[in-house]
């Protein structure tokens, strides 16, 4: 028996919750507490110094009036805001007729499996027991299925809010320096982690504990009727992500095409009508659609875990600590994480560009061996030191200490293949210096060189997965896949804050860009060091010292957009591929749990069911990407078109006499997105109901193997050849070093070379690569949900 | 009992191998009667009109003498038949002292599995008999795999010789019309097609009647040690494919970016010093390369044949004629072929050059329709009407109507999959233009069309795929689908005729650029035209008129290069789907043979052990294209320095008064495809052997269905998204429609963005994918003849 009595459990995740939801709030106060308002400045203007700050700000020594700045500001955060409302809201309009259709289904589905009888019925795994009916199981699923979808959608909404709250307050605060803008972006960021981390675990587990009210000790109906949960999430999340990004790649390569290429004007340019559609479009892909896939992510791995818990000899013998050790864990992860956060705001200050990268780096170090520590001590409390799980037909006997081998197995293979991932896709290292060079040659030569090494920056990774499952799976089977898969997912909240630091931190930089601050400030500068004046205030000196430290290199550039590209450096590309590695776990964790639920005992890649499963499983990854691709094409190309009508239609456009019309390029990108999102959408959705109704449960667990081999493929390379593009086109842009040097300036023939490249590699690495974790997690977790139905009624192909 | 006696069969086969034999020395006789010396027209000029001709030749009748051009063309093949033959020698030393090193270890690791034991051993499958000893095996698959390498050298080189014999015959008989060159590159394109099918016949029939002297009734040693035979081919083709695709690509690209890109200079032209390579390269890689590979997947498919059908009941029952029912297909397949060629070389005459392609689509649908009838014949006559064959522990009965089905699917499902890949690759049809019209926003777009085009274009093959395999799987086991590749493989004659076609027109353009010929034709022509003269004579008047059509369309483009465009048009993208089909057949094929072999019964997906072979082995194509790519990078660099440096240091080589070094750009192409070729040889090579001695049969049954299912969608995309890249190019160079004309000409920015995507796609059309169908052939190939080795010592990991 454990050591937590169940009072303690049951008192210790909620509280644990809670924790983290009051330490999200405190985060968010703490942004609040950069003004938007100019009035403020003009109320107290004799309080401590100006504008209500302590600091010297550049502008204002100039007597440059920050008013106007401010108010710019405010009013293209509003803008950014709602635009991003108003497409999550059209989004969750369309996504929510199809969420209640799909809620039906899923109800006669799984209803029809006795024909909709109320009596109870046999165990399938404990014969000697009764277990409530079908039908409840689809009433409880089709709750938890709406629950999980509701989650994801406020998960997602809640993240888009706070990153357009705060991007603007980044750009603001990033006048009296680089540490104050990290540290209200890395806050923020940390905002939505802990919100999205707290809030899934408590909706869980809430719904846990008004389920057992009515099913009472039959845990195996409980915890299948759970697994709705998952559903509900992840399917939110696929439209999150794949409307979220063609959202954001349609209006980002829109404005680049007209803008950049066609008008020659810089990027994020006040004049270009897509410039607000493109900077909504980071907010409701990279972090609506990210904040959703990760919550899926999560949902899912945790019903995984609990559903072939239910099954095993605690799920038997009704120890309901052991059984919760899964969201123990997750529990742990909301302390760790809470101090890990400190470490970046508090224990700690940033005081130069180059101190960012390894600030986030660190995060990522110390949340993973703090969450070895709390790991082990969740594992010796709440388990008991040896207990069985069931093994596709087989019982397993598992020690504790092989469990806790199982969790830190996942946590470290992730960080590894993060690292990985960062030495492929960083421009610090070899492999993207190589394919910047490979410039020289021309763009053909760039993207034969960032294609061959996407692929070739899969084979450590898989290495990694491979071992990681064949220990965690020798050691405790599916049960051990699933909780490896928590282990990585237990540091959520600290992933999500460094994930959406880079989108808000982005965001900051086009905001500055279009309130004009940066040539100002250059202006002001220049001033400043050609009269040699070197007494400066400290505010100042920051601000000069860095700026400074940049102009040098990027003269070309405007200051504010460059110094926010390197504060958002490429935390997205480092964490990509921990993503990766999270949906090729929890997607085969979810295939273990829908093995067992549909009675499966083995899928023998030898019988021609399972093979053609396999094979036309492994072509769906392609099949999805084609679409994905097209779809950002044709979106695209919609946005170039009404980008020039209004170029060639709005009289003093190009002269920033008159203003652009942001909004209906913001309606194109949202209809546009929609509408696309729909056939991708579709195939992820209905392969597993069509596979498993006609074709049954052998082909179908075919299909789920071959999509998760081949998707996790494609999607690592796809991710990492275009943020190897991405970091090659910045390492040339930046010119840091000698060999950088040759290669630019911006708009020589290499830089072109390496802007094609980028361009290339923005739908492979922010649509198709991210959408492709959801098809291989998502065709699994629908798979789980509806394996009572394909049991009893699929197949009906074979059986004519 | 089947109907033809056992003594009918013993005949059959070698006659009909004989057949193929003499057919293709007919073909070679008719090509050689084109002269290349110019003597025999200054022999008896007036023996029947000119030269030698009966037909009158544009240039002659002009006055210009023919013996300079002819004297050229002749200089120029034998440059380089030369250069190509010195590649293939050094190739086949390197080889060479590979294969003795790997027949070393094959007798090695296959006597070893009963300790050099010279007792007779109990059969694995019939109990109650005696076998001969693994060491028989042992020096028996040493021999065969040697035979079979040979055999495969043998046909490569072959294939080189006729082709670059072929190739200035063909370029001058293009004066004379467009039937004539049409004729003269098919009927050399037979005899390489012929002598391949014949002698691969020939030699596996003699082998398996000299092993017969001392297996004797042994029959399921005997064809188990005969699946060295196909190992040896597959090896061979490994090394010809991966070093010829390199070697091609490398002189290609390198030829082209200094040429074209940096020198603008045409393509071909013979100031170019890498020309020579680039035409060398097409012999080494697209025709020895190809043929090795052909030769290959008929080695392996017939020995996966005969070893499940060695352990069916005709396997047991001695049943000689229903054992070699895989060979007489084959036999059968040799006279279809033969009846085939004469539609195109006799029934019908190609007068124009829009007649070729569908002449040769003629070719492809008239042979499957013949093999149906053939397949029905040889069906019904050699097989007993019902027979049982071994399925992984089990024995499933076969009607002999169900086989005949298995081998139809196999041969319709590629003539399908055939015009699948064409329609995605062939500017005739929508994807293609498609992707031609994205070059109108720039490279990039381009290459994110034509990605998506690939990732599309996988869908309909793996449909196709997946249900031929489903068919033949569930009628006949494993054997229904070594049949049904074998059925595809009947028309191997006329389908190498049809791409050999390709090099050896694609040569004969570069031969007539070479020899200065096309500036005096259209002189010639323009003249002609200004003049309003209709009377020329037959020969002059085919020429003229095809001229003519083209002359508007291709104002700039030199007459016969692109004449011999057309002429070459894009068989090979056809072929090239129909080579993935085979591949993923014989792969599968020779997977289940090896399962059998090493009496494993299952193959698990949910034990740990496979599915970490699976995740690996779907990596596996990634990493050696990985190491393809970047391996004609590094190659075509070094040509691209020796390229400039000629240009740079031997004067008046730009200005055509200097002979470029053209021996030296041949050493640097050899040498470098030599040394590259060994990275990725040694991953496939290696692969198994290492899996199978540490992990076990069951991990590696893993790696083989992994890399089976991902690296064939991985080439399918690769080679189509090539292919389309290729074609939409020449979609907007050729300008046949409006649409066309609007992106054209050459030189415009959309044709610039499209000779990017043209040069991305060469690697991947012409060296990954092709490429990857040896990796996963070659890896089953390898670990169904060590399957013995491995399942007695292998799995040294899991018994520690």
């Amino acid at each position: 028996m454990a050591l937590l009595p169940d009072l303690g459990t049951e008192i210790v995740i909620p509280v644990c919750a809670a924790i983290g939801i009051v330490f999200s709030l405190v985060q968010w106060f703490l942004v609040s507490r950069v003004k938007l308002s100019p009035e403020r400045g003009g109320e107290s203007p004799a309080k401590n110094g100006k504008n209500g700050y302590s600091d010297y700000l550049i502008e204002e020594e100039d007597g440059i009036n920050d008013h106007g700045v401010v108010v710019k500001c405010a009013e293209i955060q509003s803008a950014i805001s709602e635009g991003a409302t108003s497409f999550l809201f059209t989004e969750y309009q369309y996504v929510g007729i199809f969420m209640i259709a799909f809620a039906i289904l899923i109800f006669l589905f799984l209803g029809s499996v006795e024909g909709f009888s109320t009596k109870s019925q046999q165990c399938t795994f404990n014969k000697e027991k009764l277990c409530k009916p079908a039908l409840a199981t689809a009433i409880f699923s089709t709750v938890s299925f709406l629950l999980g979808a509701f989650t994801s959608v406020v998960s997602g909404f809640l993240g888009m809010k706070i990153a357009t709250y705060a991007n603007a307050r980044t750009t603001l605060e990033a006048r009296k320096g680089v540490g104050k803008a990290f540290i209200t972006a890395f806050r923020s960021g940390a905002v939505m982690g802990f919100l999205l981390a707290a809030n899934g675990l408590l909706v869980l587990y809430i719904a846990i504990n008004i389920f057992k009210l009515y099913y009472g000790d039959d845990w195996e109906g409980l915890f299948e009727a759970i697994t709705g949960y998952g559903l509900g999430g992840s399917s939110m999340a696929l439209f999150g992500r794949v409307g979220g990004g063609i959202y954001t790649k349609a209006a980002d390569v829109g404005a680049d095409l007209v803008g950049k290429v066609e008008r020659n004007i810089p990027e994020d340019d006040p004049r270009n009508p897509a410039v607000i559609a493109d900077n909504v479009g980071d907010n409701v892909g990279d972090i609506a659609g990210m904040g959703s896939d990760l919550f899926g992510s999560y949902a899912e791995s945790s019903c995984a875990a609990l559903v072939v818990a239910s099954i095993s000899s605690f799920g038997m013998t009704h120890d309901f600590t052991a059984m919760c050790y899964p969201l123990l864990i997750s529990s742990m992860g909301i302390l760790v994480c809470l101090i890990t956060t400190l470490f970046a705001t508090d224990f700690f200050e940033i005081k130069a560009v180059k101190e960012i990268e390894p600030a986030l780096k660190k995060q990522l170090i110390i949340s993973t061996i703090l969450m070895t520590v709390g790991i082990a001590i969740v594992t010796w409390t709440c388990l008991p030191s040896s207990f069985t799980i069931f093994n596709f037909g087989a019982q397993k006997v598992v020690k504790n200490w092989q469990l806790f081998l199982c969790v830190c197995v996942g946590l470290w293979a992730g960080l590894i293949i993060g690292f990985v991932t960062e030495y492929y896709t960083s421009n610090a290292y070899s492999p993207v210096q190589d394919v910047a060079d490979s410039c020289r040659t021309g763009a053909a030569t760039n993207v034969i060189f960032g294609l061959a090494l996407g692929y070739k920056s899969v084979i450590i990774p898989i290495f990694a997965i491979a071992i990681s499952i064949f220990v965690s799976f020798s050691f405790a089977a599916m049960y051990g896949i699933a909780v490896a898969a928590l282990g990585m997912l237990s540091t959520i909240a600290t992933g999500l804050a460094i994930d959406a630091y880079g989108p808000i931190s982005d965001n900051a930089g086009g905001i500055a860009e279009m309130a004009g601050m940066s040539h100002r400030i250059r202006e002001r500068t220049d001033a400043l060091d050609a009269a040699g004046n070197t007494t400066a205030a400290i505010g100042k000196r920051y601000a000069v010292t860095f700026y400074l430290g940049f102009f040098t290199r990027l003269s070309e550039c405007s200051f504010f957009k460059d110094l926010m590209l390197h504060l958002s450096f490429d935390s997205l590309n480092l964490f990509s591929g921990i993503c990766h590695w999270i949906a090729a776990l929890v997607s085969l964790a979810l295939f273990g749990a829908f093995v067992s639920r549909a009675s499966i005992s083995t899928v023998d890649v030898l019988t021609p069911k399972v093979f053609i499963g396999l094979i036309v499983g492994a072509m769906l990854p392609y099949w999805f990407s084609a679409m994905t691709m097209k779809s950002v094409g044709s979106a695209a190309l919609k946005m170039v078109e009404e980008v020039r009508r209004q170029f060639n239609t709005i009289p003093g456009l190009m002269e920033g006499h008159a203003k652009p019309d942001y909004a209906t390029c913001v309606k194109i990108s949202t209809d546009a997105s929609i509408k696309e999102m729909i056939p991708p959408g579709a195939l992820v959705m209905l392969t597993p109901l069509i596979v498993g109704i006609f074709f049954g449960v052998e082909t179908l667990s075919g299909v789920l193997a071959g999509s998760l081999v081949s998707g996790v493929q494609i999607a690592i390379s796809a991710s990492n050849t275009g943020g190897a593009w991405d970091n090659a086109k910045k390492y040339i842009e930046a010119g840091a070093s000698e060999h950088a040097r040759t290669l630019g300036p911006k708009g020589s023939e290499p830089h072109k070379a390496a802007v094609i490249g980028d361009t290339i590699g923005d739908p492979l690495k922010d649509t198709s690569g991210p959408s492709l974790n959801i098809l291989i997690k998502l065709m699994a977790v629908e798979s789980l949900v509806f394996a009572p139905f394909f049991a009893t009624h699929g197949g009906l192909l074979f059986k004519l």
